[in-house]
């Protein structure tokens, strides 16, 4: 017998892959959670049916939702994470010397628990104590409503905009983000695929432009998300892509460099179509 | 009942994409060559089961086949293509003013004769008569040992290095390549998914570095093909990626533009680490 775990990446589009067995599956509060070990990617995470991520690849999506925004601050000390229940996103951004404090909320604590035992590449700065690393389940929306001039970078590592994910892709999220960042602080956000995802990234370029004076788009090879192409929303109040500056802190990375900082906000015609 | 085309990207992934219909299914002296209209992506041509091209996004892999290394040449008058069976390459080389002829040698006249019918949009340049396009139905390795010294650039836009495609992946065939070129020439390659082909890049990588003074690798992201990352490698006898000069023409495109044709060059660090 042959497993094949299938996303449907669209109605009319699947990817699938060869899977040796199948390492969990439940169910929380929010959503179907599984594990599986598959030929191409190692162990991946799935929920809800979608790829969220593996072994093979991980690195991509990690380093570039947490170092890009990082180096463009110019001082990073408090660092919020919504989301990122995989521990990836949380294990890059504790790598910045300046950075202090790291929160991090993820609404799924199963999820947390279930990468914490079996992705533990992606997660350990979830295993060992971190005195950066403070670790909350919870509801970022909430989480985000209550803060106030707190954070110097916000890292918004959600799954797609249905389910758990819905309400992290409103006006009034972004909103209650400018209101939780400093006087200069960024945020950036996964937005999916500008290949299939057209309508939603501009509807964020729009909600996003009314708020912050600075917003930009930045995209990345990632293979197990739908196209490879995978595309990070960017607000700031004060610094800009072009104010980066990864002479700060040299760290040794599999994907990001300084090359890639600038490279990917080179975007393609039909990407910057979106951003109108 | 559903029809699904799925291509076994490897062994153990697959990309499946229902189907309308099968609007042509033959074969050649060749390969399997057939069309299909998909939801997804529109009409596809697909040969020996691999997707190659459709309607909903060739505007990439053409574009940046094409124009990458037309700009990096300071006036390409005469250019060669080798496979590029659907017109979609020539449809984009022949824009530039600076070309006065462009010779493509595609291998398979069933292909050539299939897009024409079926993918009209991206074989436009062979359904018109162009006084700038010179087809020849015939072996392209064949034509690459009898030439010297006559092309500014080479575009080999060839299948996978299985089947027809085999031998424009050899040692011999890239110092025929360097024959065929001018003094100052240069060429291009597709050269797979840098995710899933590694150890073929770093081959090709190493052949060409023997043969050519700069080597080069560039990214664009193509949905259809494995992990939606695709790479081309560049050998050049003068000109180097800093050297393009976009503004020499403007055109209108949906892929690239002055940033891409840089950006395209900043590679990721597991992609610098096949080119060493």
């Amino acid at each position: 017998m042959q497993l094949w775990c299938t996303e449907n990446q669209t109605e009319t589009l699947g990817l699938t892959a060869r899977v040796k067995e199948t390492l969990f599956a439940g169910k929380s509060e929010f959503q179907d959670v599984a594990v599986v070990d598959s030929y191409q990617f190692g162990r991946m995470l799935v929920l809800d049916g979608v790829f969220q991520t593996s072994i093979f690849e991980e690195y991509v999506y990690h380093e570039m939702i947490a170092h890009v925004p990082l180096y463009i601050h110019p001082n990073p000390k408090k660092v919020l994470v919504i989301g990122g229940g995989d521990g990836g996103t949380v294990r890059e951004v504790v790598r910045h010397d300046t950075v202090e404090k790291v929160e991090m909320v993820e609404i799924d604590g199963m999820v947390v628990d279930v990468c914490k035992k079996y992705l533990p590449e992606i997660s350990s700065a979830l295993n060992e104590p971190n005195p950066k690393l403070d670790l909350k389940i919870g509801d970022g929306i909430q989480h985000m409503a209550d803060a106030t001039n707190e954070y110097d970078v916000i890292i918004v590592d959600c799954s797609d905009p249905i389910g758990p994910g819905e309400g992290l892709f409103t006006p009034e999220f972004y909103r209650n983000v400018y209101k939780a960042l400093k006087e200069d602080g960024l945020f950036v956000q996964q937005t999916e695929s500008p290949f299939y995802h057209r309508e939603l990234i501009k509807r964020i370029q729009k909600d996003v432009k009314a708020i912050f004076p600075i917003t930009d788009l930045y995209l990345a090879h990632i293979p197990i998300y739908p196209g490879g192409c995978h595309c990070f929303t960017l607000g700031s109040k004060k610094y800009g892509p072009k104010d980066a500056d990864t002479s700060r802190q040299t760290m040794e990375m599999r994907y990001h460099n300084a090359e890639v900082q600038q490279g990917c906000f080179a975007l393609p015609n039909f990407v910057r179509e979106l951003m109108k």
